[in-house]
């Protein structure tokens, strides 16, 4: 099969790699019907992440499942399945808890890598969730977006506890912070704040539901959310860059005893404990436990009562994954999605 | 009146300070019962904490209204008030939220200094709860712990989530710890394990609830929190430290999805972000807001319900203040309870 292998930072390419086989009895194979880039995946591409030797790239996925292991009941080949970016089992106490992402057994699909044309998926039972019939393909971008970046987005609006009568402020313009947006407004938020100063993006966060724009960043747009909160800061805010500034941007922006969710991947990130104390905010986040939202979303989705797959403004073949990473690095694309 | 006053770091000392008088139409004097030696005072009189010129001392009291100003309603002079650590007006956003230490209007009563025979208790209405009737003289411990380390040990356990069916690991075995404790027990939590090395403190712990006790710290401390929770760590955390150690300690102790409650007053203290970050846990602290929980401590205590004033091992007369501070540095004494 063909799939992308990032040889070093910024040499990305599409080379035939080995069909993959049911290593479990638990395992399925799925023929990918559409897989992304993730900005996760650009941070290997910038070279900020290391690169260990040629690494096989993807997390996201979507696809029709070929062939199950023995011991896998709940799904079967022929199906249209939506993943996430961990295999879980589903079953452990941690995944009862609705914590799939740090499931006992759990395997990052990164590694597996799913910008391809088939892939391994681990603990099938658990970890795939089968729409009710074959999807129409206009669908297929938004049960794309629900395998991670809506599932995220919605994680870290649920951890910063948006809702009714919520004021929510969201830190990041990426796919994960726009998706942020829509899922607060599902929740029921009553005012959202967009922090954008990326025109393209704030007009689709104003579709996802944002009801104000702020362009300033760091301690002026911290002093901005204040303006507009009476002075207090927003009830709940939504982190989805993973940087020292944007977490210091989400906390500043909270007011005491409102909740910070974060999910931008923390990198080199250092919270100062005194400023964190008499913050008086709770913060929770960490990578998304998507699977405990996908039912959900797969339905909202389904009923087309939201259209999260407006964040992929980039459609690619698989074969030009090259171009794709190298669009979003530049923010020329928000999201790029590829077909296999 | 006769108050203690911080010169320099280890040089406490009673004497004559100017009787408190009514400065604004909201404020209250009161004639302290009863006020004591907090762990944090113990900052700068080790003088990690600068000591900024002779600084009057205290901030936990009870006691009895001599006067108030003339916007007071809610109490009169005569009656026994707890109040806490911040005043606060207990009607703005903040407050009604249930974080009145974070109140728009908030005034540390650590700058007044109530370790003295009068005090003068701004924003009176909001700040002080009085008893049903004059309290029976063994009561009064008690409702002094209620005035801060047990309000906030049992914040701690709020904010930590503990609850029926949670294992409650408590980091921290100074009078707010072991009040956390007796917070998790009343809470209805299955199992809690306090974390000790200090016998008579571990004896108090078994008798305020804890049903294991780990005397293992850091790395070490985390691995016997796993083992004895199926390698998961525990639902819920309470932090009553401060420092580094302590802190990673109890993210590390906390299972994914988990919640670390933390209320010691951070020092030096930064979160690795990338850490924090797959950890997964829920982070809430900060300085408890007291007033929240007054009239449900009190009420608990007035029934005999609890008796959080057990963490006073030690009484002096308010003229012995610098006995008081000494026996506590040196971790003779859990917490001295000073009569003026």
């Amino acid at each position: 099969m063909r799939g992308t292998v990032l040889h070093a930072p910024g040499d990305v390419r599409v080379e035939a790699r080995d069909d993959p086989r049911l290593e479990q009895p638990t395992d399925a194979i799925i023929r990918v019907a559409a897989t992304c880039v993730c900005g996760s995946d650009l941070w290997p591409y910038r070279g900020i992440e290391a690169v260990n030797g040629p690494a096989p790239m993807g997390h996201e996925y979507v696809g029709v499942i070929e062939e199950v292991g023995a011991d896998v009941t709940t799904v079967t080949p022929g199906q249209f399945v939506v993943g996430s970016f961990f295999a879980s089992d589903n079953t452990c106490d941690i995944c009862q808890a609705g914590y799939q992402s740090r499931c006992v057994h759990a395997e990052p699909m990164g590694t597996i890598g799913t910008q391809a044309q088939l892939a391994r998926i681990p603990l099938a039972d658990g970890t795939l969730v089968a729409t009710p019939t074959m999807p129409e393909p206009e669908l297929i971008p938004s049960l794309l977006a629900a395998s991670d970046v809506l599932g995220t987005g919605w994680f870290a609006a649920v951890a910063a506890a948006a809702g009714p009568g919520k004021t929510v402020a969201v830190v990041g313009d990426g796919a994960v912070g726009l998706l942020g947006v829509l899922a607060a407004r599902q929740l029921g938020a009553e005012r959202i704040i967009a922090m954008s100063r990326h025109e393209p993006r704030q007009k689709l966060a104003r579709e996802f539901g944002a009801t104000d724009v702020v362009t300033e960043r760091g301690d002026e747009g911290v002093a901005r959310i204040k303006d507009l909160t009476s002075g207090l800061g927003a009830h709940s805010v939504i982190e989805a860059v993973g940087t020292q500034e944007s977490m210091m941007q989400a906390i500043g922006s909270t007011r005491p005893g409102g909740h910070v969710g974060y999910v931008g991947v923390a990198h080199d990130v250092s919270l100062p404990g005194e400023k964190l104390f008499f913050s008086s905010v709770h913060l929770h986040g960490g990578p998304a436990p998507v699977r405990r939202f996908l039912p959900e979303l797969i339905q909202l989705i389904w009923d087309r009562k939201i259209n999260p797959g407006k964040v992929f403004d980039l459609t690619l073949p698989l074969e030009q994954a090259a171009e794709a990473y190298h669009a979003m690095d530049q923010r020329r694309a928000i999201k790029t999605l590829l077909t296999p």
